[in-house]
């Protein structure tokens, strides 16, 4: 979507690429993208600020791991942020592949798009 | 959830029960949950302003629908809104249960929530 599209699509679509592109090569990297003041929710479980963010996404007990998006949506909020909305596939180590879905919020501090709300839950129990 | 836990998850919490409540029994009744700068992306396609989504909730292609919530995530967001993701079945006339996924980005205007942002997807495609 680089280059095309409204700007909150860009920042959106820019985003998303990005951070799974650092989760699935080097998840450390994933720390620059939220700040002391980031919520994460985790399969229900919360996580507030960078620390303690990096550490849950860095302690996820697998070696290997490739997300691929199946559909991307985005919306710019009232308070110029953006809002990001994921459903994909994920594979693990050499698990079978599930399906997720996880939200963004996205927020300019400082010239720097940073996540300020993540929200990331396994498809598996969702079945019809 | 109402009455316990954080204010903002009782916000979204009690937000998320009464949309699907609405949706369900008459689907009128959520046009007061939007304004006109509201956004909804369905499916990945987008309308802009409550009478546009009214428009597009009310005109779905079906007699009876029942929603039932599999999970629901809630934050605050750094500008004092709330962020709600659900995941969850619906059943539409005779078809098959599907998985669906919907965001609500929560803002309190006059006094009162009401929807800025919503996005819904079905999981139908997003299988392992």
């Amino acid at each position: 979507m680089d280059g095309t599209g409204p700007v909150w699509q860009q920042i959106g679509s820019s985003f998303v690429q990005h951070y799974y592109r650092c989760f699935d090569t080097n998840r450390l990297l994933l720390g620059d993208l939220y700040t002391d003041s980031s919520c994460l929710t985790w399969e229900g479980e919360g996580f507030c600020g960078k620390n303690a963010i990096l550490q849950k996404l860095t302690q996820l007990p697998f070696e290997k791991v490739q997300h691929s998006i199946t559909a991307e949506d985005h919306q710019p909020t009232p308070d110029s942020c953006v809002i990001s909305m994921v459903v994909g596939q994920v594979k693990v180590d050499n698990d079978p592949v599930m399906g997720f879905h996880q939200l963004f919020h996205l927020k300019n501090v400082n010239s720097k798009w940073i996540c300020t709300n993540d929200m990331f839950r396994l498809s598996l129990h969702n079945f019809g």
